[in-house]
């Protein structure tokens, strides 16, 4: 019996187990993650934005593996990995024992060394976070409705976005929508129309990662849907209700981070490598120096081993072929066959900005538009897991672009007082 | 120009506002609640037992008022009502002047005199109550599938309900259909029909507010769905893991409360009689006594004058036929008429007992079982607001009852270590 224990349920974890366990006979696997849900992060920015629900873009995941005996499913929260005694040790004292350890426990925001930074300008990695930047963003608006001075209101209208990646550019543009259209009628004292959305990039571009002319013409649009867009604008500091950028101080009522990752601290454990990042540097098997059974993918891992590029981004395709890679590989050593090496194929991004607008390259194939939006949509929706998912996620995009309206444009959480001001 | 000021858009406020504002020249309503949203209590239960997300069974208030310029929607809380000077007066210090005072605020639960109680215990009015209900259902099954201790997982696995009122039963029907149907082939170590679902009454009937018969035939249903009713059971204790009833202690991780009601402590504030249950006791036109421009309505309100009964249940449909009648009394009030008396014309009740069972007591008409639930079912639907929240609402029952599954499985706030207990 060969019992395996992976650590996470996001893209690469979940990966790994639907590619194992085909044609082996004895194995035994483990899932533990901190959450019930597999999370389809990509859209997370819908939810924050309140154009979807938490539960359309989640799934849980002893659902998903519910037809695999093998397979069991832990709710919990890995405390530290011993790989001398081969055993993972959970926060409520429990230990269980592998002989193939796969690590994907992801990656969370990091705000370079200001951690303080953290409780002014929350950044978007679960529901949880999901659930607090929809609840400020909305509450903002809220509150400047009620601003009797005009600064307070002022401020209450400036929204920023730091980080100009993917997650900041899809953020700032959904914000501008939310506030050009779906807002528009529902408030008496002031226009929402007015509010000023600042898109903040420390980088010479939008979209760094993207090729040049397509930065552009995200930027085009971004500026065409009323987004400020500042490049070369290093953060200095995020205090309550302001952010510093070089000389200039923004009065603003809402900031949401997008700018850096930091792996899960659960790899330091490991004595093992790290990049600056928190990376656990992976050999070209995706197994950690010195430990050829314990393999760390996803976003948690730094993989220079790929021709062309210094280390593999933190993006869904990346975990994804990472797990099916691991999966193979674990499975060569059950059959007593060598390990191959893990090469990324890289198939193309897309980047939405707006109602019916994104960018994507390719390859060889690049643009933007409706097209490109199309496909993006198309893309997601078949990604999502579950029919439910699909429908719901499919009927409320069409609704909203019908209607221009948003439909989760609740505030939860507890009670406190508007008070006029953060 | 006359002032209305509405506090709490529920059933209550939002009949009022709606029926207000036709046919009067120069008014202008200002309606304050504590939440952006219209919640559509009834089917809150469904969230709480993972069949629907929050945003499905809620509304922004501004939206539904968007078209009538006449009306300025705040989010706040008003912290004391002031008759001698007219006003409101918001938590953070605003001061609102009105003519006419509409309090709709709705209530809180009860916990007869033992608010510690409430920790152990949650009630179910608000969404952020649903949120910790379906928390705290679907982390005991999790509790259970980790336990090793058979006496702890015997406890996870055993879910108290207190009070056999339509909540109550709607909640104990709808846990014992998630433990036999929804969860049943999640698991690996328990087997999640095995949960023992009690409902707890203090009276001799579960429905005590409907004729014998159907309360029997509740009962019925509920056995059948594996639910053990237990009346002439009073709680003496609740406390951490467990329920003192009588001689019996039951040992439990999940106990929910559908016991009691104290209407909100901003009527005290009013300096006129108050009911067991903190009602404001009002006048045939439901104004307050003394206080001919102040009303009270919906569950905040105790109605004695009308004949048959003592005083009138807390259900939407008195809410909602108490604001139509208010929105008249003023229009007279401004028109110089003389004001009628409040008369509540009883339609019926319908309760839903699991997949497609239903009582239904409409006067002459009473029945149960297949029919009565797709009254119920058509009937929800229809009063649900929005285009959006019925299609998807419909979607999502339609697909449950195919499927045996719940669309919102999602256990989300902070994280605290499973611990095996609670």
């Amino acid at each position: 019996m060969t019992r395996v224990v992976v650590v996470g349920a996001g893209f690469g974890g979940l990966a790994l187990v639907r590619a194992l366990g085909r044609g082996i006979a004895s194995i035994r696997i483990t899932v533990i993650d901190r959450t019930n849900h597999h999370l389809f992060q990509p859209l997370l920015y819908q939810v924050a934005t309140a154009a979807l629900s938490a539960a359309d873009i989640s799934f849980p995941i002893r659902s998903i593996l519910r037809r695999r005996g093998e397979v069991e499913v832990l709710l919990g929260d890995v405390a530290r990995v011993d790989p001398a005694a081969a055993e993972v040790l959970l926060a409520d004292g429990d230990r269980i024992g592998y002989d193939y350890l796969v690590l994907a426990p992801g990656a969370r925001h990091s705000y370079f060394s200001h951690p303080e930074w953290e409780a002014f300008a929350p950044g978007l990695k679960t529901l949880e976070d999901a659930g607090e930047v929809r609840r400020r963003i909305l509450l903002a608006f809220e509150r400047a409705e009620r601003a009797t001075d005009p600064e307070v209101r002022r401020r209450q209208l400036t929204f920023v976005v730091i980080g100009a990646g993917p997650t900041g550019v899809e953020l700032a543009g959904a914000i501008a929508e939310l506030a050009r259209f779906a807002l528009r009628r529902d408030f008496r004292r002031i226009d929402s129309r007015e509010a000023a959305i600042l898109l903040l990039e420390a980088g010479d571009r939008v979209l760094p990662g993207y090729p040049a002319r397509l930065s552009a013409r995200a930027d085009r649009q971004l500026r065409r849907l009323g987004v400020e867009v500042r490049t070369g604008a290093l953060v200095a500091a995020v205090g309550p209700g302001q952010v510093r950028v070089g000389p200039d101080t923004i009065a603003t009522g809402t900031v949401i981070w997008a700018a850096g990752n930091v792996a899960s601290p659960l790899l330091r454990g490991l004595g093992t490598p790290l990049d600056r990042h928190g990376r656990a540097l992976v050999e070209p098997d995706c197994s950690v120096p010195g430990h050829p059974r314990v393999f760390v993918i996803g976003d948690a891992a730094a993989f220079p081993h790929q021709p062309g590029s210094e280390t593999l981004p933190g993006v869904s395709p990346v975990a994804i072929q990472m797990g099916r890679f691991v999966a193979r590989a674990i499975r060569r050593d059950l059959t007593g066959r060598p390990r191959d090496r893990f090469r990324y194929r890289d198939k193309g991004q897309l980047a939405v900005i707006g109602r019916g607008h994104a960018v994507a390259d390719l390859g060889r194939l690049r643009g933007g538009g409706f097209p490109a939006w199309l496909l993006w949509a198309f893309v997601h929706i078949f990604s999502l897991i579950g029919f439910r998912n699909r429908f719901i996620v499919m009927f409320e995009w069409a609704w909203s672009y019908l209607t221009f309206q948003r439909g989760a444009r609740v505030i939860t959480g507890p009670w406190r007082p508007l008070g006029g001001d953060p």
